[in-house]
């Protein structure tokens, strides 16, 4: 497993006067200035710095969906993936947006892909069990996908910050049962419309939630992994454990990202100490999941789409931040060039 | 005078079913898909471009400073002005972080600086007249303010986003007194701590503007301006005017800079068409001003120090939004290609 040193408040404390002691009116840079902090402790550093990014796309599919979960059929799964590697998707425009680099991790999905350099072909099985009456995961399949989201993020090396997306039908049921099982939150507050449920199809999600969370009254987050899957949501948790264990900045996206990060730090808390939390979504739950991490996203611009969209949105206030310490002159060196 | 078109309604409805369009689930990334139709709107075409960026500080003195209604000595003004074109001011940071170019216009600060080609020497006169006791500007003076920024603004070519930040100590008492002028709010709901004042520091602020607003109590755009100044405010009004009669896309950066666009509205009230407002500055007034405008800013990260630093942090969001329709497939496509 992967081992995360906690941040040092020594540090954080040296971090703290010397973004005060810049040429500017104390704290007025707000949360700005909090993340130029935050990523000098990540980085064990009073220069920290955050230029190159990848966002990384995890991509699943889920057995609930043959209980109707979703609006979208699971093969947009498929599609949307190969979409990501025609450079055509959100993820992507937003991407060439902020110059971030794209890596799109097959972690279940239906059907392998052809060799593409942007895609990795890290299926732990070709979409998870039904959940709604077995295990999604087995216990070996979940390590697994720890261990290889972990390896992931490690291996990313010349990347500061590591944005975690996803893809795949049916993938905000499996987040709503991890959030429930995980804080104890009742399952109507962490089930939501998803990429577009009528009232109708929340009402019948929510009852396949509720027989689901029944069968498996799990809090442990191995053993939610497992019941609930999926196969992305697990390796997104490896990757972010993997990204804290070598120091490198985590971006979380939305609510599946999220749940994703929720199962990591209920597996190691100190991951939190490397994760940004990129925006509150939309999707209905994501609120009282990142009240439930004492997380304040960064963003709120109504969005609920995944993919990674909105964490890649967050790139640039760290890019900023880390500029702060950089490139901004001290008040002593004013002082001193005016004398 | 500059000549505003209002951008058109029917081109609006394309531009909403285009974005309505695009392989995602319809409203599905919120507000970046309301930037992205107003990006075309503004631009009048159903592919608008949002790549190079450049921040315009206007900088400029207050003969209001006499009255101590700042923290910090007014020479601070020609110091910043100095670390910018050193390339070692928090704007420039973030400009860095955003890859925008910085072009510093001197409005009026109290002396001009050596050539240098980030620097445009535009000063009305060295500073303000003291508004607690005469007109900061003359009439003449406030016009030619308004046409060397439209100018510049005008002349900006290559640039498909001109953020509006500024620098000038003693500032935000003048765009406290516009506000106050320009919306009828009362005073003591437009004065905030600026650059830092303390309870003491605040009411004598406080005082000092009851005073200028009861000798002056205009209502007028371009009297307010003469009024209250400063030349920064005034020459940044007029940046507003000029970029949005040539369809280039403005960012507001904070408290001032709504100022400016405020001034601008009731001179033009179209210009709002072409403005995005970055973000709610923790500047006391600036929510309300916001209100009063109906804006609503982009981000929200407490911070207050001008510059343009929070208008910066909102190029990336522009950037998203046009690449949403230039580089995303449509649902169209995707069904096409998948039969």
């Amino acid at each position: 497993m992967t081992t995360i040193a906690p941040t040092d408040p020594k540090l954080g404390i040296k971090l703290r006067a010397a973004v005060d002691g810049l040429a500017k009116p104390p704290g007025a840079l707000g949360r700005v200035e909090d993340i130029a902090v935050r990523l000098g402790l990540i980085q064990n550093t009073l220069k920290p710095t955050a230029r190159r990014a990848r966002l990384m796309v995890f991509a699943g599919d889920h057995g609930l969906t043959a209980e109707g979960v979703s609006r979208y059929p699971a093969a947009v799964t498929l599609a949307m993936v190969q979409t990501f590697l025609a450079g055509r998707a959100s993820a992507n425009a937003f991407a060439n947006a902020v110059d971030a680099d794209i890596q799109v991790i097959d972690a279940g999905i239906a059907q392998a892909l052809p060799d593409h350099p942007n895609y990795v072909q890290a299926a732990l099985r070709r979409g998870t069990r039904n959940a709604a009456v077995e295990p999604a995961l087995t216990g070996d399949e979940v390590q697994t996908a720890l261990s290889r989201g972990a390896a992931l993020a490690q291996e990313a090396k010349g990347f500061d910050i590591l944005v975690m997306g996803e893809m795949g039908i049916g993938n905000t049921a499996s987040a709503a049962l991890l959030m429930h099982a995980l804080t104890g939150i009742p399952l109507h507050l962490c089930v939501g419309r998803g990429a577009g449920q009528d009232d109708a199809g929340l009402a019948h999600k929510l009852a396949v939630l509720q027989r689901t969370a029944a069968r498996a009254p799990v809090k442990d987050p191995l053993a939610a992994l497992s019941e609930f899957g999926g196969c992305e949501i697990a390796m997104m948790a490896g990757a972010m454990l993997g990204a804290a264990s070598v120091r490198r900045a985590v971006i979380v996206d939305g609510f599946i990202s999220t749940a994703a990060a929720l199962a990591a730090a209920r597996l190691t808390p100190a991951v939190l100490d490397y994760c940004f939390f990129a925006h509150r979504s939309a999707e209905s739950g994501h609120g009282l999941m990142l009240d439930a991490l004492q997380a304040k996203p960064l963003l709120e611009l109504d969005m609920r789409l995944g993919e990674g969209t909105g964490g890649l949105l967050a790139v640039p206030l760290l890019r900023a931040a880390a500029r702060l310490l950089s490139d901004v002159i001290s008040l002593e060196e004013v002082l001193k060039s005016g004398s």
